[in-house]
């Protein structure tokens, strides 16, 4: 069947995700393994979202909203948009494939940063576009160079703020000027998976952009902050117009019911997650400090996750923490041979980490 | 951003779902709705699927497995197959649209039975492909006619067995008849969402054909017998090389731990289900009965629904049995004006149904 399939599948690499706890502790024989290569949280759900699970459990034999009714109406109330201005998706990564095939086909491009999240260039490559990569600056968009690649053959750009892997974000100046200008019928794709992690005052407000811009998507995701990742929900939010061309290509059931119960927990639940972030906050400084002292260099980072510079090759410093069973994203496969990219843990989990990372280097 | 949309989105009616008991609720201000319009197990999750719910709840922190593997192991195992032969989805339907994905461009061409399972339609003509469909004959597949309608441009063939809305079947003459002399680079993608209700014993053994053809996908879910509908899982069975092709457009993470947890507790659940199955063969025969009595015509179904045949328009009645309480699928939007189709409930929700449809008839 290779031979009629259609020949852009054959093009890319599949993605290849950090490795899962259990298979690192089946393959390595070790008993305690802990995972900081996929930038998720590293609590298990709060006990009020543990609750809302349970009580939808009692529904799953009935197909879910197709519409994600409730918790379209508490996240159009709490963002102060209408509730016809969001689509939800099985992950945000979802959205980005949903737009990618409403626009993108054989021969079009798309203009992306370099190293960026490898799914916007996956998705791409597969649907037949050509891509327009312009390398970071110093690790941060080249805003200008991307404006500057957008061709008439431009269907999507895609701006990941935070980005990942860089953890590097876009400013309300850096996205005004970018769009200065832009042609109004390019797709320009905000994927916000880090917002809630977010501190710097002057991040871009993306939702306001919405009400003067028909070609902006801004989404988000219950996978990281909100620790929801093996549920799958992400949602997305645009003009109407554009919602109703990505909602007639979704499946009609798209996200599943204990998802929805589970995010609309979490939005909520806001003292639980109030108290995340302080945590994450205290982390991530500790962090910074110790690897100050352990002399690695590191990109200040606005997501809960980390790039750290290695002077050994990333692959073999990966490895060796792995038998350690610590398992990191080793950014070769990035192209970066000497960084990794490490979530920030529990206290404990980070500890361990910084132990380690001081007997292997 | 229409204009810069494919064109082949706006070529589609959206699918329109079976409304949802709660949407029903808010709408009509009723107390007690039942729902028999999606084919969905009119029973709650078994404890044992509850329990491996709860347990599973502390890892959605993390990402799922991506590639399912205690199911796939499971699954591998119990149907004598390796588990490279497997692929997950979220939801059958998901498979649906991957298989599309892989093999259907613009121009290309689908062959499929009038009516059936909506997806397939949608999902070929949002791709641009051209839909031969081929009427069906007293409610059974015209396979000698789909045949002959298989053209050089024709890239996949939808044989849903049984299939929805018609609720009959192929036999093990029916598709090898079918197979003999036919193109080995066409895919036949038989979907057999149904596959656990069926006891005739003359229904094809789909899974021994994978053995010599290479151009065969076998899908099945967890949404109906199961009862996993809210939770979205289903799952496709081929050689190995048309699952590496359709896995490596699949999102690394489309199906969710939760599903992934309660499908396991289901196969494990013999019991249950074996109670399930006798209790649905019951109830079938009961509503066979009544039916007749109230003087319907019906299509005799191996599934867990029935198509109804109605005097008065399957519109108004539908509306009738709606104001009560009863949400059934009106026909009309497969263009059948006089037929409902009604799922099999409990046996209290059958009564309601049928002493509704003395009422209003």
């Amino acid at each position: 069947m290779k031979k009629v399939a259609k020949k852009t599948i054959f093009s890319v690499k599949p993605y290849l995700p950090g490795k899962p706890i259990e298979e690192v502790k089946r393959e390595l024989g070790l008993k305690n393994v802990i995972k900081l290569a996929s930038n998720e949280n590293p609590f298990p759900p709060s006990p009020k979202v543990c609750e809302a699970i349970k009580r939808a459990t009692q529904i799953i034999n009935r197909y879910p909203q197709g519409d994600c009714y409730y918790l379209r109406e508490a996240l159009a109330k709490r963002l102060k948009l209408d509730s016809n201005q969001f689509i939800f998706g099985n992950g945000s990564d979802e959205l980005i494939v949903l737009a990618v095939k409403a626009f993108v086909g054989e021969g079009d491009e798309v203009v992306l940063a370099k190293p960026s999240f490898l799914i916007y260039d996956i998705a791409s490559r597969i649907a037949g576009a050509k891509i327009k990569e312009v390398p970071l600056q110093g690790f941060h968009y080249d805003l200008k160079k991307m404006k500057a690649a957008v061709s008439s053959k431009t269907k999507i750009v895609f701006l990941g703020n935070p980005d990942n892997p860089a953890g590097t974000y876009l400013s309300e100046v850096d996205v005004q000027n970018f769009l200065k200008g832009l042609r109004k019928d390019v797709l320009v794709f905000i994927d916000e998976a880090y917002f809630e992690f977010v501190t710097a005052k002057d991040y871009v407000n993306s939702l306001a952009l919405l009400k003067t811009h028909k070609n902006i998507i801004v989404t988000r995701t219950f996978s990281k902050m909100y620790g929801l990742a093996g549920l799958r929900i992400g949602y997305g939010m645009a003009n109407k117009e554009l919602i109703d061309i990505l909602d007639r290509i979704r499946e009609p059931f798209n996200v599943n019911s204990l998802a929805q119960a589970a995010a609309l927990a979490c939005l909520k639940d806001k003292a639980h997650f109030k108290a995340v972030l302080k945590d994450y906050i205290e982390q991530k400084q500790t962090l910074y400090k110790a690897l100050t002292k352990l002399s690695f260099e590191y990109e200040e980072s606005f997501t809960n996750f980390i790039l750290i510079k290695t002077k050994q090759k990333a692959a073999d410093i990966s490895k060796l923490l792995l038998k350690k069973g610590i398992i990191v994203r080793d950014m070769s496969v990035w192209g970066m041979n000497h960084y990794i990219r490490v979530t920030i843990g529990t206290k404990q989990e980070n500890k361990k980490l910084l132990n380690a990372l001081e007997d292997v280097t």
